[in-house]
This record gives structure tokens, sequence and C-alpha cells, in this order.
């Protein structure tokens, strides 16, 4: 049919093909429809973050017979299946030029569609959100639906049989605190649904992509690029970039230390005395604190416990003089027994059940009330707590945990039902944070990172952070598991990501040793911001300051960072300006080798650096892909010419890193073996 | 509308209610239907007897509208949705007077049907073939297809992950040798299903049952009385039912051995010396042995092994003059390596491949053909092959294992497809058992005795046993879990039922206890037929010749089930003409008493003996439900008025059991505890 800007429709028997800038996206004929539309009931059961999620199907039509009319640019198709149902869908342009499909069901009560994208065999995907456990995406389906990651999130790992056990806590590979329906293609383009119900984009066929949609209508927007970089630009435009990070990140470790004043001067005085460079203290329980059986909890009151820091107003400017900031923890929930709740309960800043009540979430041996960040007067009273407790007291910033615990049968202020909010959620709370910040006139000084995520975070979290890995060496909730994290998040337009040095979750048998916090520690020097967690149960875990051996790898790897800062500083500041992430696949410098498109465990640190972290105990050599380039190995001096596989010594203290020999970078990563 | 033979149809604005002798049974409206059709590719995955079964669903479609043509003794229900889609419903009663449904999509591509059939919220239900974890089956879906039984049956049990991780082999709740599409409800009313496809039947909802069929029609036929046992009868005069068992069976325990002929006649001797009545020997390795990572496994050529039983031609008349019979093995398969296999192959009797060779099973570290049953000449050939190797050579009875792994994509003679044939394969094995007994003139003489089945196997299945149970206390898949498949089972028309002695399946760190295996052996002793298993890893399990405190409790209760002869007789006599079982849910004979519906672990044995076997280890006492009569504890003499639940002390060798104080038997019953 007609071409506009890049689309041709062209009609065949009874069907038709769509083509985006040479790409085939859909492909429609009566035997081989492009679209499902049904009706069905979600069977939603949440368990602190864990969901069950079934859908009760009462019907799925395939819509076989469609209408083409051609309209302004582009095309109205109504899908039929007799007299039975029918759904438009309208293909346009945007003003951008970004092909644009609105799907539109003729009756509200079929909340199901099934929309197939024609595929090719050969097709590699990518994004989807955070994805723990796959980066290539191709061969299976990926719900999409923000939750705890799970624990051990493997069902063949006893630990995450333990988790199922207790309280469906486990997982499985698809499990993730920031899902997205945005994936890129290897035909170079993208696919992002605008969408926030649960969706499950489906990547197993040979020749179509399934999207499942929860919804009576979507909105699916599409774009193209003749290279990644290009795509991702794309890409970033429509959904947002991080600001830069603060400068002050890059001078250092962040500490995570918990317990109060002198327990963060002790620490800090000790990590410095060895040569350590602090640039934070970040003391998540600065509001005070619970214990519970899963291990130290907070007190979800969002104020200094002056008890339990006692001095900390004046501590802070001191620190502060010193080069160190120090951050603090929020999360989107007010505990039930202190003064915020009541605040928020007597102005109805509150969710409700359907009784009219204030909603609880149980968190595990306590409760407490779910800001109701729909109704402005709500939003504006948290992100003034934000403001006043934690801008204005002095943290130059904080952990904005949660998000991704919406529960489904909570009614809020806006009327849209809390099935379609629950993913939309964290980038609501992502959003409270920024806004803060910008009021406050603190963005790019003052730090928060978050874990849950969805469209609209690439905006509004300026820092993410990998969740809860458990302190283990598994490739699916271990240490490896952080990496695809870090790309397939890349890839969905977030380009700025860390994790808990050590790990986090420490329950059942697990501890965490000191060969893998030293792992961690290695690796995290080569991601754009370096903070330690404790971890649950702190007492189970080795710990940065358990031995001078563990010291010295911290003062050695944050000397290596920090020296790296106007390096590191630079990929931020590209991520800024285009979303050109700072941790890249391969693939996207290494575009023409086939072979980088599967690699998950290792990756590009800005354009220079290719980073390859040891993710196995009891290792001293790794084995990784150097694509065609001339690359030395960061700790020998040693070249490499690429396009093969190389393995190298790995002890600690040198993880596999290698850097391009002409980079305008090189005499600073020759500097670095010295340090 | 008109009422025929207790048949009822009410038309409302757009639906009807259909009764059938005062029970409702359909209830459509346009807005709440009683039947969806669709279409959908089965993804079904076999690892040796372990399935996973998704399906690819393509459509659903809500039968909405409907018009009703009277026709003959019943109605045409003509259901349709819109122009898309219409479906058949023949509503009539059949030449015994039964309610007949035949179901029929006007399109063979629509190969799924969901029908809804009216139900109370009262309700119970039970049959569905073996069903192992559940007895009242309301609350849950259960499918329906052939397979292992599971190794743990519940994914909370570390067993069962450690089963599903190996080999997908762990199981769940509803994982049967012997399914069937056939339910008694508590309205009194059964429903069968004539058809062997895939089907799922879900009694989760207060309102209804939803009957999930992988086919593009079926027939269903439901019937009505006005007590339990009188709608047993009913349904076995439907279904078929067993012979009475040989004489021989009651005289004492048939002892599973294996090593060869004086292997046997050592046991043999030991266990006479010691007082135990031996009716049997059943040595499954008769034909000769392989040695698998599983334990030992037989050589599948169902001829004797001359070498591990030397003079096994002799002994067995010699054994059978002393009163024990012997007792061998066979199974539908034929292992590549010998001579039957090739036989068969020759003679174009095995299944094939879709490339027309000859389709090899995986058994575990060996291969085998199957003998294609639907080809008459092959069907002769093996009925032959049991006649001469094993009737002929002497054997009055054998093990006719499997049946369950009928893989769904090899191809049978009779050009049916092996997803539908693979349900009705045990019961088609069951005949061929069968007919060579008819033909040798044996049936009555000879026992065989079975694990799978389906419809037909009421009739061809002269006895089951329950497959195999762990060596273990677990509910699911320990001792208990024969209970409830005895009672479903006899729920499902087939009355005669047994278990190995001790269980079966050793694996992992399982070993048999002794305490266990005592507790087995005073259970069995309350079934209509008592035998032993050494298990699949005979040395890591107590056997009944381990010392002499077992050989005692063998002794003992072998003399007190052969006393009860004639009271067993009389109930097995009872079970060939109307089909009432041999043990028996507490409600078939107090079905007034509201409590009887929701017991599991306990059962009458025959009209008088009501029977609670220890399931639990280091228990000395047991409590259990009496219902209203008079009861005698069988062991103390005590009475009990019933009603209410009793705690007796139950010692190993006095598994709770009591009788009916004014039974015909009393004098018997008394006479058993100074055995």
């Amino acid at each position: 049919m007609t071409s506009q800007q890049g689309l041709e429709l062209t009609q065949q028997a009874g069907g038709f093909t769509l083509t985006f800038q040479q790409r085939v996206l859909l492909r429609h004929t009566p035997e081989a429809p492009c679209l499902w539309i049904g009706r069905g009931k979600a069977d939603i059961d949440m368990f602190r973050g864990n969901f069950s999620i079934k859908d009760q199907l009462s019907e799925k039509l395939a819509l076989t017979d469609v209408s083409i009319t051609p309209q302004g640019q582009g095309w109205n198709i109504r899908f039929s299946r007799g007299d039975v149902a029918h759904s438009t869908l309208r293909i346009t342009t945007d003003a951008q030029g970004r092909l644009e499909m609105q799907l539109h069901n003729s009756d509200q009560t079929n909340n199901r569609m099934w929309l197939r994208l024609a595929a090719q065999q050969a097709d590699h995907v990518y994004g989807c959100g955070e994805q723990f456990s796959y980066f290539d995406l191709r061969g299976k389906p990926f719900p999409l639906w923000t939750s705890e990651q799970g624990v051990g999130r493997n069902k063949q790992s006893y630990v995450t049989w333990q988790a199922d056990c207790k309280e469906n806590a486990g997982g499985d590979y698809y499990w993730t605190f920031f899902p997205q329906p945005t994936f890129v293609s290897s035909q170079k383009y993208y696919c992002h649904v605008e969408n926030s119900c649960y969706m499950n984009f489906d990547f197993s066929a040979p020749d179509f992509h399934e999207l499942a949609i929860w919804q009576d209508q979507a909105v699916l927007r599409f774009d193209c690029a003749s290279s990644y970089i290009g795509l991702l630009e794309k890409l970033t435009a429509l959904l947002g970039r991080q600001p830069e990070l603060p400068d002050w990140v890059y001078d250092g470790v962040i500490l995570g230390i918990q317990g109060g004043t002198e327990v963060c001067q002790q620490k800090l005085d000790l990590m410095r005395e060895h040569g350590v460079k602090v640039s934070g203290i970040w003391a998540q329980d600065w509001e005070g604190r619970r214990i519970t059986s899963f291990g130290k909890r907070l007190m979800w009151n969002w104020r200094w416990d002056s008890e339990l820091y006692p001095e900390l107003d004046k501590r802070i400017p001191q620190w502060k003089k010193e080069g160190v900031r120090f951050l603090g923890y929020i999360n989107p929930y007010v505990a039930i027994e202190k003064e915020l709740y009541a605040e928020a309960a007597e102005q109805g800043y509150l969710t409700k059940d359907y009784s009219g009540n204030d909603y609880q979430v149980e968190f595990g041996e306590f409760y407490a009330g779910v800001v109701d960040l729909t109704k402005p007067e709500a939003y504006d009273w948290y992100k003034n707590v934000i403001k006043k407790n934690l801008i204005e007291f002095g943290l130059d910033g904080w952990m904005a945990d949660f998000g991704e615990y919406l529960p489904t049968d909570t009614v809020m202020h806006n009327g849209v039902d809390a099935e379609i909010m629950h993913n939309a959620w964290p980038a609501l709370w992502a959003k409270c944070n920024y806004d803060a910040l910008v009021e406050s006139g603190k963005l790019g000084e003052i730090l928060f990172f978050m874990r849950a995520g969805y469209t609209g975070s690439q905006k509004y979290s300026v820092m993410m952070w990998a969740g809860d890995q458990n302190v283990d060496w598994s490739l699916d909730d271990g240490l490896a598991s952080v990496i695809p994290a870090a790309l397939s998040l890349a890839m969905t337009g977030h380009g700025l990501h860390h994790s808990d040095i050590g790990g986090y979750t420490t329950l059942f048998d697990m501890k965490r040793s000191k060969e893998l916090l030293m792992r961690w520690c290695e690796f995290c020097a080569f991601t754009p911001l370096m903070r330690t967690h404790e971890g649950n149960r702190p007492d189970d875990n080795w710990q940065f300051d358990h031995d001078v051996e563990t010291i010295r790898q911290f003062a050695r790897m944050s000397r290596v960072f920090s020296a790296m800062k106007p390096y590191i500083k630079q990929a931020v500041a590209l991520n800024a300006q285009s979303g050109l992430p700072v941790m890249r696949p391969l693939f996207l410098h290494y575009e023409e080798d086939a072979h980088t498109y599967s690699l998950k465990y290792q990756y590009l640190f800005g354009r220079d650096l290719l980073v390859a972290p040891v993710h196995e105990e009891g290792r001293s050599d790794w084995t990784l892909y150097l694509p065609q380039d001339s690359w030395i190995n960061l700790w020998t001096g040693e070249p490499h010419s690429g396009g093969c596989e190389v393995t190298v010594a790995a002890p600690i203290g040198q993880p596999p890193v290698f850097y391009r020999a002409n980079s305008e970078w090189a005499d600073l990563f020759a500097s670095l073996k010295a340090l």
C-alpha cells in the first residue's frame, strides 16, 4: 500500500504485512493471525513482595478477519472474528517519526490481548528491564511484573527450594524488581509498550514474538537506527535519561555501616588509616531499627534516630569537610506504630482497602501503610518528608528502597486499578525522590539509588542498584547475576547500575566468604559506584574490616576506582547526553562480531575497558572473549589482538580487565596497576 | 420442558437447566455458559514415564447461545458463539436408563472442550482413579493422565525436590498410574467420560465442576442411586467388575524374593520354620536381570532364565504341592538386545516412530520396543508369549508391570493418535493378560496384578497394586498414601487393591526401616492380598528375614490374614457380584455421618472391620474415628459405642482394628487376637 515515513503496508488475500524502515513487524493471514483478544481474571497472590500470578482465562479469540482503511499518515485496521468480537489497530507515526500502534478492543470486558510481532529465527532480543538470569531473551517467555527478585531464582537450586517452601520466595529466572515492556531486537529496532499492566513477552517462537497484554487497550512504539548506539540514543530520547552523578561519588567507596555514630566513626577511621579512599558512609539504620527473625530491619519512620545516632547532626558536616558524605535510607511505607503513619492516616494520605480503611501491608513481623503517591497532597507531603527529614537534615544521599510491593487489592486516589498501578509504582516513587532533589536544587549533588523500576525510572531514578543478591556464587542470584542485570537495563535505557558489594541475602546456610567479598569489591571498582552492604545478617557475613588483607583490597580497589574518575565521569556524562550506558554489552561497539551477542558475563566499562569479573569460587585464572581490537591487560601490560578467547591469570586483586591500546586514556589505565 | 426417564429440561431466557433424577447437572445462561470450545496443541515431554504437559492454547470460546430441539427421548442442544463456532450436545438416555451426553464440535480443529457441570458448595467428590494424596477431590484440579506416580509427590518435600532435579520425577498430588475420568458426587450420581484423551477435572469452584477435554467430541454418562452402594453397583455394571481372586491367595503372604532358585528355597524354608504362612513366592527376576544405577532391573525378554533360576521347572510343582505358588513378572516392552524384540521387529509387531522405524523407549540405561497391542497379530503374539512362556511354564501369577509409558509420538497400527491412546494403553495391556488367562482356562486360578490402569481395568485387571511407594512415612508417597489410593479406586469401580509391603522406591537417603516394614506388614493383613517387595535397592532396606522379631510379625500377621479367609473371600465375592469394594470408605455404610466424608486414612475392610493403620513413625497409640455402631477392639476385646474419636494403644503388631459387635463373623474376629 502507501509508504509513509518508512511505513509500508502490503495487502495479501485476507491479510497484510507491515514494514517499518525495512523491518517486517506484523504479518497477518486468517490462518496465522497476529492478534488475539480475550477475557481473563487475574489471580494474584502476594506474600512479602513474592507474587503468584495466574490467569483465569475465560476466553481467547483469534481475530482472523481484517479490514484496512487509510487514515492520515497511516491506517486503521479493524480486526474481527465473525460477529463475535473486534479490535482496532491504528497505525501511524508520531511527531518524531516513530511508528505508533494503538490497539483498542471493542469491548472493555475483553481485557486480554496477544499481539504477535514478526520475527526471524536469527534475531536476538535484549532488554525487558533488569534481567538477572538471561541477557539474550530469545527462547523464553518473560512475564513483566515488578516484585522481589527471588532467593536463588533457579528451581534446581537448594536455596531456591528452601525459600519456596518457607514463603514462596525462591523466585524464577524472570523475577525482577525492574521489569519493563521494552526490548531491542538485533534487527535494530526497539519496541516499547506504554502500558503498565501485567504483560508477558514470549520470545520462544522462531518466527514471532508474542506480547500478552492484560488490558483492553495498548500503545506500542517502535523506532529503528543503523547502530545500537543510535538506537539507544533514540530509546532514551523517548524514555528519558539519567543526570550525571554527583562528583563526590567517584572519590572512593561508600561504606555501608550500621549501629550508630561511633561505629561509623570507628570503621571510617580504621579504613582511612589503611589507605581506603572513602567517599561516603551509608547508614541505612540512621532512622533506628527493629529486630525480626529475618535479621536487622529498620524503623520506617524516616527521621533521625538521635538515640542510635547521637550527635549525627554535628558529625555530618564534620565528615563532609573531610570528604566523606553521609547517606541514609527511606522507602514509600510508614510503620503503623509511629508518628508519620499517624499523620498520614489523619490526613488521608494512605492507600485504602476495599472497606475504605487504611491498607496495611505485612512486611515480615511488622505492618506499614502505603503512602498514596497518586494523591497530589500525599505525594507533596511525602516529598516534603524527604526534603525536610533527609535533605535539610544533611543527608547527601539515600537508598530509596522498595516500590515493588504495591498490593493489587488496594485502592488509590487516582481510581486506577491497583493491578494496573502496580508496575507503575516504582517510577512514581522515583519521581517523588527526584522532585525533592530538583525542588531543593540538589539534583547532581545528592545521590539516591533504587532497586525497583519501570518505564519512567530512566528519567527519575538517578542510580539503580541490583537489589538483593545472595551472598553466594550462584549464576542466577549471586555475583554473576549482576552483570546481565546491568546489561539488560542498559538495553532498556538505564545506563547507571551498581550492586551491594558482597551481596545481601544471608539465609539458610549462606554466609558471605572473604573470597566472595574480595571478588565483589574488585568487580565494583569497574562499575560507576562502589558501595558495600553488611547483608541482612551481618554477623554471618565476612565484612570489609574483618582482616587487614580485606581492608587492603578495598584500599587498592578504591584507589583504582577513584583514579579512573575522569574516565568514568566522561562515560557518565555521555550516558546523560545520549543514553549510551556506562556498562555496555560488547556488541554496542563490535556489532559485526556475532560472538559478542551471547556474552552475558563480561562487558565494556565505558568505551575502552573490557571487564570480565571472576564469578566462581577458588579460581586463579579466567577465560574471556576479546573482540577484534588491540587490547592490553590492565595488570600485566601484555598486549592481545582479540577476535578470540583468552585465558589470563586472575588472582584476587586482578580481575580480568583490558584496555584498548589506542585509547585516549591509555596512560591513565597503564598507571592503575601500580596503585 | 418434557421429562423423560427422570430427565427434565427447563428453558429460561437464553438458557436452560438440565435435571436428571432431581440432580441439577447443567445450568446455562449467556452470561454464565456451561460450554467452551477451543483449539490447542499439546506440548508433552516424557522422560521415563514422567510427563510435563502444557497446552499451547490458540483459542478458547464461550458458547453463549443455545437452540434446543427435542429429539427422541431427549434433546439436541446447539451451542454457538455468533457465527464463529458451534458444538452440539445430544442429551438422551441409554437402554439402561442412564443419562447420556454426546458432545460434538462442529469443526475437528476445535480440539478442546470445557464443560461445566452444576455443583453445590457442600458436594463431595470421589474417584478419578487411584488418587494418592486426596480422597475427597473437592477444591482442586485433577489432570488425568497415566504416568509414573512421582517420587515424593509434594513440592514441599526434599525427596520430591531431589527427584525433580534429577529427572523431573518428583511428581505432584495428582500424579497417578491409574487416572480415570469418572467421579462420584455426594449428590449420589456418577459421571463417567468415555474418552481416553488428556482431561483435567477441576473441582475448585463452589458452583460447578469444570471438565476440560482435549478432544473434539466426548460422551458422558451419568447415573444416580439412592445409596452409594447402589451407585457403585450401577457404576460397575457399566465399567465391569473384577472376578474373584484365586483361592490360594488367602493362605498366607506372597514373599517377594530375587536372586535364584536357592535363595527362594532358603528364604521360604526360613520363614516356614518360624511359622510364617506362605502362599507364594514372587520372583520378579525369574527372567534374569541387569544392574543399573537405579538398582537391580530385569531382563525384559520374558522367558525363564535357567542360569539364575536353575531347576525352576522342577521346583515350581514341588512348591505347589507344599501350597506355595510361584509368581513371575512381565511388562509390555521387549528389550532391544534379546530375541523377543528381534521376533517382534521381524514380524512388524512394534510401534513405530514417525519415520517408520521401530520406536525405542529409554527406560534408564537401556532401551525397549513397545509391543503394538492395537495390532491384532501383535496382540495375539504377545498373549501367546504370556500363555507359553508364563502360564505353560507353570507360573501361577505375575506382576503385569507398566502400561503408563506409551510415548505420545509413537505410531500404532490402529491409526489413533498416541495422545489419545496413551491413557487407554493400561487397560489394553490388562486385557492382553486377562485374555491369556481366559483362553488358558485359568481365570480365577492364576493371579496377575497391575499398577497402571484406566477405564476398562475394572473388567480386565484382576488385581491392582499401589505401585511404587517410597520406603518412608510421607503422607503423599509413603505407607499412608496407599489408603486414599485404595478408596479412590474403590469409588472408581475397582474394588481389589494391595501394596508392596514395605514400599519400593529407595533413592537418595531413603532406607526402609524395620519399623516401617513391620507397620506395613500389619496393615496389609487387612487388605485382600499380602505381598512383600525388596525395593529397588534391596541392600538399603530392612527385609522380612532380617531378624527374628520381623519374621514373627510376618508369622503372626499371615496367620491373622489367612484365618480371615472366609470373611475376605465373602467380601471379594461381593465385589465380583455387585462392585462393592473390599476396602471401603466409611460413608458407604454410614452415609448419614457427615464426619466420614473426610476420612482418608481409615477404611472398612469388608462390612464389619474398621481399620486405621498407623502411618507415623514412633507411635504407640493412635486416634481414629468410629462411626455410630457397636465396635469391639480386635486386640483387647474392649467395646466402643462409636460416633466419636477414640485413642487406642497401637504398639507394633496391634494395628487399630475394630469389628462390629453384631457381625456374623464376631467369633472369628474374637479368635484372631490369640494367633
